[in-house]
């Protein structure tokens, strides 16, 4: 493919971009647009009518997406290509196949490849309801703690969270991840060891974070005279060191073709899950995820909601020049998605080289942000409204709470007030408000659009979460890059070892081979 | 004051960022530079040797505050001068004094108008510590839940978790802010309304979102046939709505010279920190605090850490065109500080307009976000060492956890991984590393700087809140915009009371009087 800045489609819509479309020009906002600028699937709807686009950009935008076989690209993964690489370069050479993990809903016409891991999915997932099941029979866990970092942590807590009003049965839920020693041993003050099953995950099953917190659990348990193995599970790659069923009660495996970032709808994300909220809601959530998989496969654009979104991201990001994305979801429970995108856009997409090895010239993808609305509202909508920068926000909403308890003040219910919200946010970015006063002048014109749904419930959750993920494997397509490597945070890991490589012999260390970080050092010790 | 764009000194700056100093040419990084690029004060290290700033830039930097009269306005500001204005047009026209709430430890040579203030503030301090004792004494109470939204959730919540390890009884806090009724019920779920004290917090007394959450608890403790008075305490302004003994069982104050966002160190933070961790720990951190606002008036520039910090960012965004800033604290406590410290900058300083009226022509703050680390490194950090976009980094670091629990795991302990790491995180983004195969490259040269100290203290977390608060004052001064006021929050307020407007009457709407809205109603109603 050529470079993404040499497209007969990149050079179309640089020309549109010079003149986009004014949301506050008169007569563009009208309710027919709302109307006409949507799409629909998997029980969402998304509403872009406040998006700086027309049927000439979409057109436009449509034509990139061709050009880049944005499509083509999408089949090839979900069907088992290897689609981690550099071309010409060393590489993980890696297949790509999250969306297989939970591919065994519908799954007629599978290619081989996929069949093969959504079988090995489904095994893990039966094994997973057995073990459900067996431990809710027993009765004797009440406390699940997750350690694991990054995507072992982020994307598991985020879900957790959305999803912890279908609890059927109270259960605590915690997660360590930080090599901060304050985070587990916060954690052991709230918890019951006797009533806990730890779920050590790491793929490597050499992740230093997780080991580190992992022994100091260990350690308790033997002061107490009881068998860790007895509390500890595995969630690991098999044959790693983790997969030892002298330590752990039980392993469940993930594969090298699952990205960290990609592997909520694993038993990364899995295990927990079950355990945490109930086995039945995790496959309602892995159905939806489904669902939105095949949506990624539609070749009629106003079907395909993932590859609309990052098309619409891409005009923002590198025709309209936004830096940066706020993701605003209005529910509260979704309160640490917005940190999980963080982790799936940025590290997905913060790329600086092409698949095959060249500078890109253009910029990837932007810094993701975010806090649930109405909160956000009474924070940084500030500069979003008047800052000089322009902020493209995604929002989204939902028609009914999750806990069924809604109460009326000043005639209205709190779910109704906090769409209220939502809408009129969305609409004040765009139409903004003219003023004699400077102060209060809002220029409008700002994009965003929504994503709506009538529930958040495991299954919508499963098509929100796999909606950001396609729709970013889509945008890497498109420029071109390999959105699902990382080698951006090896380097920092080499050269934390050196830093603990000096701290172990602090004493008595000669300073000459590592000057900088000895100075460094002494920075904190002298403190 | 002369526009900020036209002054001698931006157009000196602009000339120096034609050719910013390289991080990564030979002989800059030295040893020497790491000794040199420093401050200190109120126990923080500021380390600033892997900015893109030499002497002449910091000259320049200097010379820029000058021109602006930062430390002559940061001087008025703290005396009580009328700093929240927009000359010319209507604008609030407040005094800005939160450093008064906390100056009444070495508070000799205090100016009338900000003695007046902090003796108010001491006021309600007394209060607060009899009220304290109280309680504790009664033994009533173990769960207390802040109900507010904004500056009332954000900074409190923030500081609460940054400082929950000096509890010396367990206490049950929770924060109720945002006004979808999922966040109230689930909190219901959790507590145990007889041992519950409430702490309601708004200015005005008219906050719709805290309000409503506020009705929900109420009607719960009449259904048990409880007195709610006995359980609810009022943060507002004296004569508020909520100012009013038959419902409350105490009432404190705030006034409309404490924007909400800088209302941590008023009553807003005081109840809720004193009662949930502990009077002499609230204490301590309104004196580190008070430190650092006296660092803010140091006229040596290597002295006042909050200018420097203020005069960095400016370099980082106005010159070298850096759209946002990410901070990371490594530590776990920290985890919200980011999300105030979003609301704190980009409410302050997310502004068009000058403090005359005229339209900015530069950019003013910038997005701010982050995530602690360690945890961090498993996620975004890709973009930030590869990504096509520069993203300046404040980091925060401590030598010592706060829990006194710490262990080894091969050779080292937690604490140690923890500051090898956020070491190794500084150097690298620096440093960068050359290699034949593209996608392990690093450019490096890209800016960062640590904010340390011994340990996360009551007082050195107070100089932290503190810190940032001046910083973001300084570069408020130093734009010449008034970042005291939120103007650009009212049209979303607006547009939400229309939304609920037709809401009410949804059946029997003319959609006539607001076609979009009914439009975008719509487009939730049909779910």
């Amino acid at each position: 493919m050529d470079h993404f800045s040499e497209l007969q489609s990149f050079k179309n819509l640089e020309k549109l971009a010079q003149q986009p479309l004014h949301l506050t020009d008169s007569e563009v906002l009208t309710s027919k647009r709302i109307e006409e600028f949507q799409a629909e699937g998997a029980g969402l709807k998304m509403v872009y009518a406040f998006e700086k686009v027309n049927h000439e950009v979409l057109d436009g935008l449509h034509h990139l997406a061709r050009e880049c076989k944005a499509l083509e690209k999408m089949a090839k993964m979900q069907n088992g290509d290897v689609m981690n690489k550099i071309e010409g370069f060393e590489s993980e050479n890696r297949q790509v196949l999250h969306t297989a993990m939970r591919d065994f809903f519908q799954n007629k016409n599978q290619a081989p490849e996929a069949k093969k891991v959504a079988d090995l999915a489904k095994n893990e997932v039966d094994k997973l309801e057995k073990f459900t099941k067996k431990l809710e029979h027993s009765n004797q866990f009440d406390t699940f703690v997750q350690i694991g970092i990054g995507g072992s942590d982020l994307g598991p807590k985020a879900i957790f969270l959305s999803l912890q009003a279908f609890q059927k049965k109270p259960k605590k839920v915690f997660f360590v991840s930080n090599v901060d020693p304050d985070d587990a041993s916060f954690t052991l003050k709230q918890i019951d060891l006797k009533k806990t099953l730890f779920i050590v995950v790491s793929k490597s099953g050499t992740t230093l974070e997780t080991l580190t917190n992992e022994q100091f659990f260990r350690e308790r348990y033997e002061k107490l005279g009881l068998q860790p193995k007895d509390h500890f599970v595995a969630v690991t790659g098999k044959g790693s060191p983790m997969d030892n069923p002298d330590e752990y009660l039980e392993s469940f495996y993930m594969w090298d073709f699952i990205g960290g970032r990609y592997s909520v709808t694993s038993m990364v994300g899995g295990v927990i899950l079950s355990l945490g909220i109930g086995f039945e809601v995790y496959m309602e959530f892995l159905k939806g995820a489904s669902m939105m998989d095949k949506i990624a496969l539609e070749h009629q654009l106003d079907k395909n909601l993932p590859l609309l979104g990052a098309l619409i991201g891409i005009w923002n990001h590198n025709f309209l020049k936004s830096p940066t994305l706020a993701v605003i979801p209005y529910a509260q429970a979704m309160s640490r998605f917005p940190a999980h995108l963080q982790q799936l856009d940025m590290e997905s997409n913060g790329k600086r080289i092409t698949q095959d090895g060249k500078a890109c010239n253009f910029h990837t993808g932007p810094v993701i942000w975010g806090e649930p609305g109405t909160n956000g509202q009474h924070s940084f909508y500030q500069l979003i409204h008047q800052g000089t920068q322009v902020v493209p926000v995604c929002f989204i909403g939902f028609k009914n709470c999750q806990r069924g308890v809604d109460w009326v003040v000043e005639s209205t219910t709190s779910q109704q007030k906090l769409n209220a919200n939502l809408l009129a946010q969305s609409l004040a970015l765009a139409i903004g408000q003219k003023s004699d006063n400077p102060n209060k002048v809002f220029l409008g014109n700002r994009p965003s659009h929504l994503i709506l749904a009538k529930e958040l419930t495991p299954e919508i959750c499963g098509a929100i979460l796999s909606y950001f993920e396609n729709k970013i494997a889509f945008q890497g397509f498109i420029w071109g890059i390999n959105s699902f490597d990382q080698e951006g945070v090896q380097l920092g890991k080499v050269l934390a070892k050196e830093f603990l490589r000096i701290m172990q012999k602090e004493e008595s260390l000669e300073p000459k081979d590592f000057p900088l970080g000895q100075a460094l050092l002494n920075k904190i010790s002298t403190l």
